[in-house]
């Protein structure tokens, strides 16, 4: 920027510094911008072979396996056919490896955005008609027109929930995240597997459900099995059950003993062959009636725009599927700051979700997210770096290109077993409660009514209550927190004086305001000062707690009549005084030093209208009760707020510290607001 | 209460307790309670009547004007016939007298509460069937059945509002009065005095004009008058624009030599009685085709309950009437602490309020409330308590049975033109805008945004809007405020180490936690923490306002790696650091005393897991770092729920005070959380 644009003060001289910073864009701040926003090229040129190949491979290897099982049990939650979950956990990961700084975060198919785009499809679908579905259905061997209709829905959800979050990020929404507290999430997280489980019941009991969701949607579908409880498959049940059992046993077994096996078996996949297997050789398809994945086309598709023409009925969904989608990604970064030890960008996080879901949503693919199973899952198995997801989606382009027919006996009462048992860890986020419990009580409370708003409603409801009720709880402690502190009346500050009594100390309160000064705790502030004034001041106990109807009385300023019976100026104030009335007499002493209150406003971060005019209230009050105020380390905007909001004081009574105010009061004896008033004392 | 019951625990005994307490009511305790709810009781017998009947006699006879010109006008705005606002200035005054603690307070026709029952006198009236109409018409002369329609559907909104207003006094909710600052009620209210101007514009211009309301209603109401610009009668105009700026200049005089002519002309009556007479002399009706008020029937019909059947029509009329009422009323508690010199239990105005609306509605009455323009009145009027506004009602009763036919020749734009100048008040609130402004600009902001959604929509949207949006300003205000403040390390804490030097010192740092910690503010509060550290620790001058990436590099942990490439402790800490990586050279001297910091947290006035979490965060962050951590004055909960969230000390880290904690640093020298590192140093 050359000098003459600094020399020009304003906006026409600062617009043209801008216009003139355009063409001193270099190549390095382009290479540097690159390297922020594409993380791959910084980290993939330092990959240490050596040292990463091995764990990323190994634990490619076995995530792979966990994306294959949620890619096809997602789907269909999602009510799209199963294949299009294969490549939902193909497209997105290496997408998210490209743009994405977590090194262990996976997205995929993820169960809540897998729910959100199910709503969609099945709202859908029965309206579209097939003119326009034949125009999205690509030329591919052996899937309907409906199925097409069907992952176009789920695509065009997909789509608008990318868009959603690359727009966040453009906005930088991720700036809000504060807003979602980690009881909150927590709390959401832990609704979204329940939904997860609810959906997956239908499955694990082999019945023919159909669809159901909407509001109290979990408490229809378990009326519905406990209508149908006859129809329920004992072979499909005893299967699902057994495998949840016997996964459980093994996956605890194996993480006891992984230090002396120094393998982790893929529990998971040895089940699914040997029941495929099993499946296959009695043919329990025929013979048993149990419901298998089916038919799995080879290949991919050429890849397509998802239909454009029905965006403007899934905006719900795309704004659903963008918020949730960000908040399951956040809880990686919120709840591992011990196993991560690497920073992420929340907003560069939300351009890579986004894109995920944008470019993805070419390739026929279901919604997807950042899963915290998957993320724990790399993380013991000793992952190191984004590595491990490439490795991962070969196996599943391997799968999708080769193996795909394999997988045609595979049980899905076995699916959505195995998929139980990795919501486990979500599931898991209620023993959070006791913590939430020991700790803060209110958060407690946040949980569970964001839980139970969750689990009746959707995710995304869920998350709107909680961060909104969240809210409304810190508004009250707010308004009930302690604003003021009384302060010690230090050595430091009785040194400036030398020629004074305790006596004489004590009538100098000094009372710091530790808090912004608003709407929300003015009055409470006012309210308290008084009873401290009157508490100490007056030698009267008031109750700890008064009563409403007190706190009233105390913040009344004194009458008029009060001023005109009396002649006396500091006894007049209190003769009509509520507490004069209730037969309270009040033994003033002859005082040498005035009551002084020292308000230190040192710590005021903040102070809005309300919290200002308080203050002028106090002054004004207090000067009227014939207590001198002083207020110390004011801003100077403060305090021409308070001139300006009707401050009427003849002398200094702003200061910068504790200690000179103390020596001001001591030095004049009587420090008052009439000046007149010295020559009575 | 029997000992007894005092001996058992728990909830059986307590519940035992209260039951006794029932049969403990003595007949003082009942006079009490009234005492405290029908306030007339306590005032009425202590009445002067020496002192106050003369002001409160002449201040009654002009606010009768004052409450008839509201009537009538009022009426018309509530889309009913102005016999019943005649009818609304009488009962809910009387109610008021008995119930109310506002000495200046009237309740009575409101601009704002008439808006909201005409919305459903507009909407419902055309719905209802004549014969359940008749069953509400009473027998009286001269009005048609089509008038009873619309006064039953205002009465039946004035009915439910009352009874929210009731029920919101049963529940107390006058606590989340706090919730309305000022700024919020004085646009709302500013707002709705415009919408009251808007109404009066086709009086005023003597347009014929259909009803406009609904969002953006004002916009629409101007729209049709420029486009009937041919349609304004030249007289009403004249009549009106003269009205009004005789009657402002007028005013003004008046108070302005109020102390030498020593009385206050009813300008107003005199004005309306003029023209009314002219009026009536020149026949101006037919002459001129001026709208006038018409007949007025004489008597009051018998008492009848308002229709029952429509109250579920008129919901959200109804709230809209008990909130807008309420907030309309404590303005004048909130605004005049100067003027009224005795307190109100704003739980007790809820339910005078409420009383005084159901009980008027029996009276076939629109909605009421308190007006500021009916208490500045009173109280420039020198009025002393409720007997003026008896005063009042005595005269109204007089008009009604008596004089009702003479106001046949008023003028209707007349009346709207008194109608304005007595909003003058309300709308000069514009003015305090420049005070908002001087003391704070968001609440200036705040002030513009709810007038401006308040004029596009309506008073109880926009008073909604403006909590909402009053309430997120200081959620984003908090989240942005300060949170830490380095403390300056005085003498009386030196004081205890004899023999340090001024260089040991420097290592101890002293924060204190100023603000309650939870989920807005403390991520924040990490990163300022680590800001201070390393900016006074390392002598590296960062930036005042890092960048969001130097943020988050700020807040990561260091890496594995850097534990296990180097051996020394604190070198190790910051091998693998971005500060080191970034090329600066950490020149760390030999330490006698530990980097130590001090956090004193004992106005910490509350945290929630979010908070408290991060205070662990930062104690095992800084730990890592080589710093050594100490909390000062914890409360007892919050020491539990930090070793409950995973806190890991093997010594001591909790103090007192801050000068205990200076006291251990100094005394064992290289005070740290390894014993084993002592022997080291």
């Amino acid at each position: 920027m050359p000098p003459r644009s600094r020399r020009g003060a304003g906006m026409g001289a600062r617009a043209a510094s801008a216009w003139q910073r355009i063409p001193a864009v270099r190549a390095s701040d382009v290479k540097l911008w690159c390297a922020r926003r594409i993380p791959i090229l910084e980290w993939a040129p330092r990959y240490s072979l050596k040292e990463n190949l091995v764990p990323d491979t190994v634990s490619g290897l076995h995530l792979a396996v966990y994306q294959l099982t949620q890619g096809l049990m997602f789907a269909g939650m999602s009510s799209v056919h199963p294949v299009f979950g294969l490549y939902g956990s193909l497209i997105p990961s290496i997408v998210y490896a490209v743009f994405g700084m977590g090194r262990h975060v996976v997205t995929g198919t993820f169960a809540l955005t897998s729910l959100i785009s199910a709503g969609a499809v099945e709202r859908l679908v029965p309206r579209i008609n097939s003119s326009s579905a034949a125009n999205y259905s690509p030329d591919f061997l052996g899937l309907s027109d409906f199925e097409f209709q069907r992952i176009g829905v789920a695509a065009a959800v997909t789509f608008l929930g990318g868009v959603i979050q690359v727009a966040m990020f453009v906005l930088q929404l991720d700036k809000l995240t504060f807003l979602m507290s980690q009881s909150v999430i927590s709390s959401m997280t832990t609704g979204a597997a329940t939904h997860g489980v609810n959906a997956l019941v239908k499955h694990l009991l082999g019945l023919k459900m159909p669809y159901i969701s909407g509001p109290l949607g979990m408490f229809y579908i378990y009326a519905y099995v406990f209508n149908n409880i006859q129809s329920v498959q004992l072979e499909a049940l005893l299967l699902s059950v057994f495998g949840i059992i016997l996964l459980l046993i093994l996956k605890e077994l194996n993480e006891k003993f992984k230090k002396i096996i120094k393998i982790i078996l893929p529990v998971e996949l040895i089940w699914m062959v040997a029941v495929s297997l099993a499946c296959y050789l009695a043919d329990m398809k025929n013979s048993y009636d149990l419901d298998v994945l089916g038919h799995i086309p080879r290949g991919i598709p050429a890849p397509r725009a998802p239909p454009m023409n029905i965006l403007s009925d899934v905006v719900i969904e795309g704004f659903g599927l963008a918020i949730v989608g960000y908040a399951a990604s956040i809880v990686l970064a919120h709840r591992s700051p011990k196993n991560i030890k690497y920073s992420v960008d929340d907003n560069q996080e939300l351009l890579a979700h986004g894109l995920s879901n944008v470019i993805s949503s070419f390739f026929y693919c279901i919604p997807n997210a950042a899963a915290m199973g998957r993320t724990s899952f790399l993380l013991s198995n000793g992952a190191k770096t984004q590595v491990a997801s490439l490795v991962s989606c070969s196996v599943i382009l391997l799968v999708i290109y080769i193996a795909g027919p394999l997988l045609y006996w595979l049980p899905m009462c076995v699916l959505a077993s195995v998929i139980v048992v990795s919501l486990k860890g979500m599931l898991m986020q209620f023993c959070d409660l006791k913590k939430y419990w020991n700790t803060d009580k209110y958060d407690c409370v946040i949980w569970i009514c964001t839980y139970v708003v969750t689990i009746c409603f959707a995710a995304n409801i869920g998350l709107l209550f909680g961060v909104l009720f969240n809210i409304a709880v810190a508004v009250a402690r707010l308004a009930r927190a302690k604003v003021l502190q009384l302060e010690t009346f230090d050595k430091d500050n009785c040194n400036v004086m030398e020629n004074t009594t305790c006596e004489q100390c004590q009538k100098v309160k000094i009372v710091s305001v530790g808090m912004p000064l608003f709407f929300l705790n003015a009055k409470k502030f006012h309210a308290d000062l008084m009873k401290i004034h009157l508490k100490n001041s007056e030698g009267i106990q008031l109750h700890d707690e008064p009563s409403k109807g007190e706190q009233n009385i105390l913040l009344t300023p004194m009458t008029n009549e009060a001023h005109n019976g009396n002649s006396g100026h500091s006894q007049g104030s209190f003769a009509n005084d509520p507490l004069a009335r209730a037969g309270v007499t009040l033994a003033r002493p002859s005082c040498t030093v005035r009551d002084t209150l020292i308000l230190d406003c040192s710590r005021l971060s903040f102070f809005d209208y309300t919290g200002l005019s308080t203050l002028v209230e106090i002054y004004t009050d207090f000067t009227n009760r014939g207590v001198t105020v002083l207020l110390v380390g004011c801003k100077a905007s403060q305090i021409k707020a308070m001139h300006y909001s009707g401050l009427e004081s003849e002398q200094n009574i702003f200061f910068n510290s504790v200690s000179t105010a103390v020596a001001a009061v001591h030095l004049y004896k009587c420090y008052t607001h009439k000046p007149s008033d010295d020559s009575v004392v």
